[in-house]
């Protein structure tokens, strides 16, 4: 094994639907998690289902790094060839596990099914591997170390590889690392990427003179996060050069910070509604139930989240949200006066402390020179604290970004109110 | 140049960024935009902006493909060096271009600010190489076509790289398509992987002998695709191939074949409402909202869908939905007899001519032996066609997943209810 810091890890992505652009590949996925451990990817590589060019490109990897890690190609069917072309690879057997044959039966049982017969393509493992058992679905992963190489074997799905590789993946591979890489990210709402841009990069330029720091403000729709990457010789350095730089940004960016943790924006406004004991409702138009399937992604949502009234059509809002009807002739839909008595709805309807409300027009058609696509008013009504609150907001982008921006800036008016 | 059949293309992508998970790479799009015209990638590969591992790489490439595009590393600082790489590899020399310097020029002139002097590098091309205009950017892509191979540099943000990429490398790439490849997909649900491989496999398979056939199956979660890519001379023959397959795939298939477009099932059912001219109200508890969410992101869905009650507490399944008491108490939330209730409610309180609810267990906690996580209720109320309709189902997997599943599988019983 050469030095560490010489170390390199490839990855290689399988599946012809990859190259068709049909899935995203996982290579961002475990680029980001190497970096939390201080590793990093040399070289990634996705190639099809043809066990030819399988074998060709593992060679090559083989020789080149020390570590290689494969995604993709280990389901039941006849295009999943990854076992047989590293077998070939390393000259060695694929050997039968019946263990394996006996988790697989039990985790379709679970599910009221019989096994079929394809299925036990998958209990084959190469000879000497480390079985990695995958909790979600069929297929386990394999660790192969051989010569001084290591090959790791994961499964395709997302869902699958993700758990398996921060669970046992992570951890098997620390022992390369040294705690000489550290990753901070600071989590913002209510800012567009420019004006982060113009608070945080010159207090980062500022100390990137004297230390190791690398950053980034990547963008997701309406959420903002600023990355660093410092490194250093070992924890207690880097701690040392993070303090300073932490402080700083923390106080240019004010309330708009909501995390410096990876960690959601619903998910900071749930343990608010927690902290205060306060139930939350809405009264969803535009986003159409999007805000509370993102409030019900938090697991325990159900201590604060009463419910959701999604009035699409007027006569929700009229029947259940008891929207005057002279506010919808005289005002239209979308407007603040019906935002409001939106949330005074969602409220009483849900029997909860605050109600939170959109109305807003999502496109791509439906717009007017007065109330164009884009245009949303958020209603809030907290009565305990006596407030009434509605905001004008004007989003651009596709239908699915505007209705995603809609319901981000409802939670973070939500956040705002409750910090 | 060899024939069409074996071409290679093959995708470099360059950037420390990528491998380090902190961008999206673009070989996503690039594959997509490929299958448009039937051509694939046969290989994509991501490396850092090392300039000796770029040279290897494109080395190696080259001796592989007929055709080798990379994006990134054609920016002005001192690492951006896929100009010198090629440069090197082809052994042409790079040229100083001061039409290119003052378009650049221009470019920062408008908006008000001087070039600075980095930029400059930006200016030299690859001697012999086409000069792709950047209308977004300052970096100019190039082709370069040498001894029977092409080179193709493009520029690594998305946003530069797209335009190029669709105005001007597809037109030329073109005349390496013949409408030689075609690609169509079979759009599954209410079937497991397994049983969609055990019904088409032996169809595939048998034509695959004679005809030149790949295919695939891929998971979406509860969504699954058979995705067949046909070989052939001309159109003409490829539809004539393709014909008697895709008669017998459908016969095997039947009522759970919901789509043969790139077409999402909330739109097969959208459409289907909007021919019988129905309107629907959604009750919806475990999925808090996501299926109103899934159903709103259809542009006009507003013509058939009232809204959805989504009802996370009991109060509002009693006192918007009128779920009786004794139903919750006796039955509990999660019961057959609370879905019909809930779809009753639905129908009523949204004024909608079909009712359809969800309730379940979403994790990961709250489940019992009784009820366990994962198990759904949906209910379906239709009184025109005096329906009722109460299906239970169990699914496995994260709170996310299972929500999705959850809403999956309550929009395909209402598509099996409407066909």
């Amino acid at each position: 094994m050469t030095s560490m810091l010489n170390m390199e890890i490839e990855l290689i992505s399988i599946g012809t639907e990859l190259l068709a652009g049909k899935l995203n590949s996982d290579s961002s996925f475990i680029g980001e998690s190497l970096g939390k451990i201080g590793l990093e990817l040399s070289r990634e590589s996705t190639i099809g289902d043809e066990k030819r060019k399988m074998v060709s490109l593992l060679k090559e990897s083989l020789k080149r790094a020390e570590i290689v890690i494969t995604t993709g190609g280990l389901g039941p069917t006849f295009d999943d060839l990854t076992r047989e072309a590293i077998s070939e690879v390393l000259k060695k057997r694929l050997i039968f596990r019946s263990a394996i044959l006996k988790k697989m039966r039990e985790h379709f049982q679970r599910r009221g099914l019989s096994m079929p017969k394809i299925n036990q393509k998958q209990a084959y493992i190469i000879e000497g591997a480390t079985v990695l058992p995958n909790e979600v679905g069929t297929a386990p992963g394999m660790i192969v170390e051989e010569k001084g190489k290591v090959l790791i074997l994961l499964p395709g799905p997302p869902r699958e590889l993700q758990p398996m590789f921060i669970k046992k993946v992570l951890p098997y591979l620390k022992r390369y690392s040294e705690g000489s890489l550290k990753t901070i990210s600071f989590w913002i709402a209510g800012l567009p990427e420019s004006s982060v841009a113009e608070l945080v990069e010159p207090i980062i330029e500022k100390y990137q003179k004297k230390e190791k720091i690398e950053f980034a403000i990547l963008v997701h729709l309406s959420i903002i996060e600023v990355k660093l990457k410092v490194k250093g010789e070992n924890k207690k350095e880097i701690n040392e050069q993070i303090l300073p730089i932490r402080k700083k940004i923390r106080k240019a960016l004010g309330e708009n910070l909501f995390s410096e943790r990876e960690e959601k924006l619903e998910g900071v406004v749930g343990n608010l509604l927690l902290k205060k004991r306060l139930k939350l409702g809405l009264a969803e138009s535009c986003t159409g139930g999007l805000l509370g399937n993102l409030i019900t992604n938090i697991a325990g949502s159900s201590r604060y989240f009463q419910g959701s009234i999604v009035a699409y059509s007027n006569n929700v809002k009229k029947k259940v949200l008891k929207v005057p009807k002279t506010y919808l002739r005289k005002y239209g839909a979308v407007s603040r006066e019906v935002a409001l008595a939106m949330a005074k709805g969602a409220r009483k309807s849900t029997k909860a402390d605050i109600g939170l409300s959109l109305t807003g027009i999502a496109g791509p058609s439906g717009g007017t020179k007065e109330k164009p696509v884009g245009l949303l008013f958020v209603g809030l009504v907290y009565p305990r604290e006596r407030l009434k609150i509605a905001k004008e907001y004007h989003f651009v982008g596709k239908r699915q970004d505007i209705k995603y921006r809609a319901a981000i800036s409802a939670l973070n008016l939500l956040r705002r109110t409750l910090i």
